[in-house]
């Protein structure tokens, strides 16, 4: 049974360790380098494991990529200085650590403080946590921990790219970033035309100083991330029709404060009463409430909150948490959706030096009056000599004073008395702005969502006294969506069970044949690795063509015509045929 | 133009130029962190070229995963030590480098000699390459090297995994490495069977010193590796029918020795010669043939070319990489197929010390007759005490000699007289072998992949006096699958021509659709990225219903009716369907 480090052992009926054991010995989730002793906030996707998170990344591209229409970037995860200095990432990802003086182990300083019940400890300053901790006893050895330094642990993994330590590197904490980074590249791509998506899957980083909490707190991690880039005077959504009546759990900032439940409401009325920023941020709301019901977290255990204007970012117009709730660690966040608004973009002009800007052709084009400075270049020429034509350039961008204009020349700054030049006010056709977009943002923790999947889909029932094991993972991501077995393994019925599934895997359905145990086994194995769909050939396949399909939730039969199996069992996968409506 | 760093300027007809020239402007390849400047050895794949480089990783699994049923895993890029203190590379993954005493530019010290025409520099010790050096110019500003010290850059990124430097960690310098170590997980999966195979799909890093090379040498690449465990006395393929008579162009060690071109070989014939040294080495050869001529590498500029003995490594049985003819480059490695033997599980049972092996139960059980030490406890409890059970224990696991048995105990070596012990000669029933299987690998290198193909698709014809520019890709690797033109924006053409784009969306179809232009514009931006088909919707389709298809390679049109067109779209990318059979 896989732990996080230092997990303490939990209760025999604790879901996570049930979730946990049946995934590590089916083949979902293994630790890594597990010869080797594990690595906390390391996993290794194993062959169900690893089927199951692909599907879900395809279910998320059927959304983003396919029906929205943004195209997938893949960037490197190593990255050089400059972009994580623009991004804020060299300066503020960090978290509060300190150093037990006992056991010497490392410890999250405010998870320290908030696990011994003080309040508002994630916000506290380094001063002021290690205050805190004076009294209290070292989560890992028991110790007082007494005076102790708490100081910042910057969480980007780090690296050198090339030999004698050319450049420092690191592994990128978000995949945004190369998104941001590829901007002018992706506007010309795009045509010059806002609004403009862009999406990236992917591997991300985060040096944690103690993982403890198995998928749910991972130093290596897959996300799936959209920038949507917008006008920013432009956030009514193109296609909010298709959202405006969809139903969310909204917990506001407001009803936080005063600890009420979440509200069910739609968009158009989250939009209407101010509550969701705008059209964008309730559209991906809605969304995203989509596509992670349909992937299987239960909609009973999923809400949305809103970022408490403490933990918002500065920048931030809105922000809004899809989280679900876990029998173990409570309500755990599994997507981010913000409006950025210009934040990032600016942050990375500011810093490469280049316009981060899309010119956007005014429908009108209108005419403004703008002040010009005509330089008199008969009388700057002898004044000035060779630096005379930079003066004159100079000066055109300047704004006139009443006395004079002061320009930097080489660095030199110099005043131009108004003799030197005239200024004249002229009537200019303004065809279209510059203008920075506003980034919406829809974040995913693609682990995340795998667990709480798993979670949701883990069930446990009695039949015929024996305890069945069951996850209810949609047909979309259970890892294999038939199994195929010969009642017996003789008289050409184990032949005939492994032509259909062959005849399945061509159709494009990932098929499992066994022949191995009774029958009773086979449905249980399969069972529990959330297989929706089981064929049986029998003697009576031998007579009339036909095999029995059960399905995994209700434990029902149907005879089903060899012939049309694949088509069956497609329409059934991909939910445009209901399994009641069989066999009659 | 995307140019690796110090990249001397090529010829204005160079197809490496015109073909990274097309990829940068059309959105396939990016320099990474472009507005910083870029980074030698990163790029950032655009929306086309993630697309495609999608498409031929699923082309891959549609092999590997689908049909020959091996799973795929997912471990972590990010590693901990005694991963690749086993695996050799903290020891032996290293460059010969030097630094230029004038410009102080980094420089591989092989490519420096075997740049001035030295045979054999890539062997070389570095004492003799230093030698070699001396009187050669630096690559970079040219002057004499002189004295320079050559030494080993290992080519691993390194890291730390947690605060206070806890673990030296290194980005993975292949993903084999995560296969290996979860070997009895996966045999456990597997149910204790050989031969099993499983596959990982995903990025490796390697640091090199001066990456040049554009997509053939980069510091974090996609590879796709299968690791196939085989009993070591079981190397004939049980499907090898497949491809036994499947020719490939062969360049065996002896061939190149004589200077002798690759000859056209069926894998049965090669097997049979003893060229190939096994059916499975021969079986995946054949199957790389098969998936890179799917993708669109050109088949008669592919080979398949034998390492020699000198760059073979030592536990390899045999290894061949599969080359192809790039225009700027020459021959070039996509995949390496190698038979490594018990080498990868040997090394890490030995650094893990866990049993890395899987028992095979024999078909007839054998009686083996086997000599066991008794130990008289009577005897050995007065004498050994406390220690008694100790050196019961190691008794039981000795060899008895003439004069008494030495065992250790407690770290020390003692001598047991033969009264202490009796011995028998007892015949033992053996049911079954632990066996340390063997390791068939086929590992891809995926970006070079996709270079392979946009080189080989790069054409460029005249069409009526213009330069037509066309990527003759594969339609399963296309980005875009279909262009969908309204012959004007009005009269409902537009209208229809955007409700044909959604149907083929929805019908699983990457569809383009594009208003803009003369609709011979139209065609030309979406043969030179490859599009295989374009629908125009003309007058005549309101009339009649039918639309035009014109097919990308041919430039011939046929008309066809709107609600056939999802399904003759599918079966033309599919290829079973011709477009020469439509309109017939």
């Amino acid at each position: 049974m896989y732990r996080g480090e230092g997990d303490t052992v939990a209760e025999p009926d604790d879901i996570y360790e049930k979730v946990m054991e049946l995934a590590k010995r089916r083949g979902f989730i293994w630790p890594s380098a597990e010869i080797y002793g594990g690595v906390a906030g390391l996993i290794d996707y194993g062959p169900l494991g690893a089927q199951m998170k692909r599907r879900i990344e395809d279910a998320w591209r059927a959304f983003y990529v396919i029906r929205e229409g943004f195209y997938e970037i893949e960037c490197p995860t190593v990255g050089i200085e400059p972009i994580y200095v623009a991004s804020g990432h060299v300066k503020g990802f960090s978290d509060k650590m300190c150093q037990c003086p006992h056991c010497e182990e490392y410890l999250r300083a405010d998870h320290v403080a908030a696990g011994a019940g003080i309040d508002g400890a994630a916000g506290m300053t380094t001063e002021a946590l290690a205050g805190c901790l004076r009294m209290l006893p070292c989560t890992a050895c028991g110790e007082e921990l007494g005076e102790v330094k708490v100081f910042d642990f910057n969480l980007m993994f780090n690296t050198w790219i090339g030999p004698g330590s050319q450049r420092k590197g690191y592994l990128r904490p978000e995949t945004a970033q190369g998104i941001f980074t590829d901007f002018p590249r992706l506007l010309r791509f795009y045509r010059d035309k806002l609004p403009f998506g862009a999406v990236q899957v992917g591997k991300s980083y985060r040096n944690e100083i103690s993982p403890r909490q198995g998928m749910i707190r991972l130093r290596e991690f897959t996300q799936a991330e959209a920038e949507i880039f917008v006008h920013p005077e432009g956030k009514r959504h193109p296609r909010f029709d298709r959202y405006a009546l969809y139903e969310v759990p909204l917990l506001g900032c407001s009803a936080q404060e005063a600890k009420e439940e979440p509200v069910r409401m739609t968009m158009r009325e989250a939009v209407e009463k101010g509550l969701v920023a705008n059209e964008y941020v309730a559209y991906y709301i809605a969304l995203t409430c989509d596509i992670l019901v349909s992937i299987g977290v239960d909609p009973a255990r999923l809400r949305f909150r809103q970022h408490l204007t403490t933990e918002r970012a500065h920048y931030a117009a809105d922000c809004w948490d899809a989280e679900f709730l876990s029998k173990r660690f409570g309500w755990v966040e599994l997507v981010g959706i913000a409006d950025r608004t210009d934040y990032d973009l600016k942050a990375h002009a500011g810093v490469s030096g280049v316009a981060l800007t899309a010119y956007i052709p005014l429908e009108t084009p209108r005419v403004e009056r703008r002040r010009r400075i005509l330089p008199d270049m008969k009388a700057l020429g002898p004044k000035f000599r060779g630096k005379a034509k930079q003066v004159a350039d100079a000066l055109v961008e300047a704004d006139p004073g009443p006395g004079g204009v002061e320009v930097t020349v080489d660095g030199e700054k110099v005043l131009i008395p108004a003799s030197l030049y005239q200024v004249r006010d002229e009537d200019v056709e303004v065809r279209g702005v510059e203008v920075m977009p506003h980034v919406i943002e829809p974040s995913y923790g693609i682990d995340r969502m795998c667990y709480a999947v798993l979670e949701h889909a883990y069930t446990e029932d009695m039949v015929e006294g024996e305890l069945r094991r069951v996850l209810r993972l949609p047909a979309r991501v259970a890892p294999v969506q038939a199994g195929v077995f010969p009642l017996v393994s003789r008289d050409g019925l184990d032949r005939v069970a492994r032509e259909i599934a062959d005849a399945l895997t061509g159709a494009g359905i990932f098929t499992e044949f066994d022949e191995s145990g009774a029958i009773g086994r086979r449905y249980r194995r399969q069972d529990e690795i959330g297989t929706p769909y089981a064929v049986t050939v029998d003697y009576q396949t031998l007579e009339d063509g036909t095999v029995t399909v059960r399905e995994r939730d209700s434990m029902a039969q149907v005879r089903v015509k060899r012939a049309a199996l694949p088509g069956t069992l497609q329409g059934l996968i991909a939910g445009t045929l209901a399994f009641s409506s069989l066999g009659k």
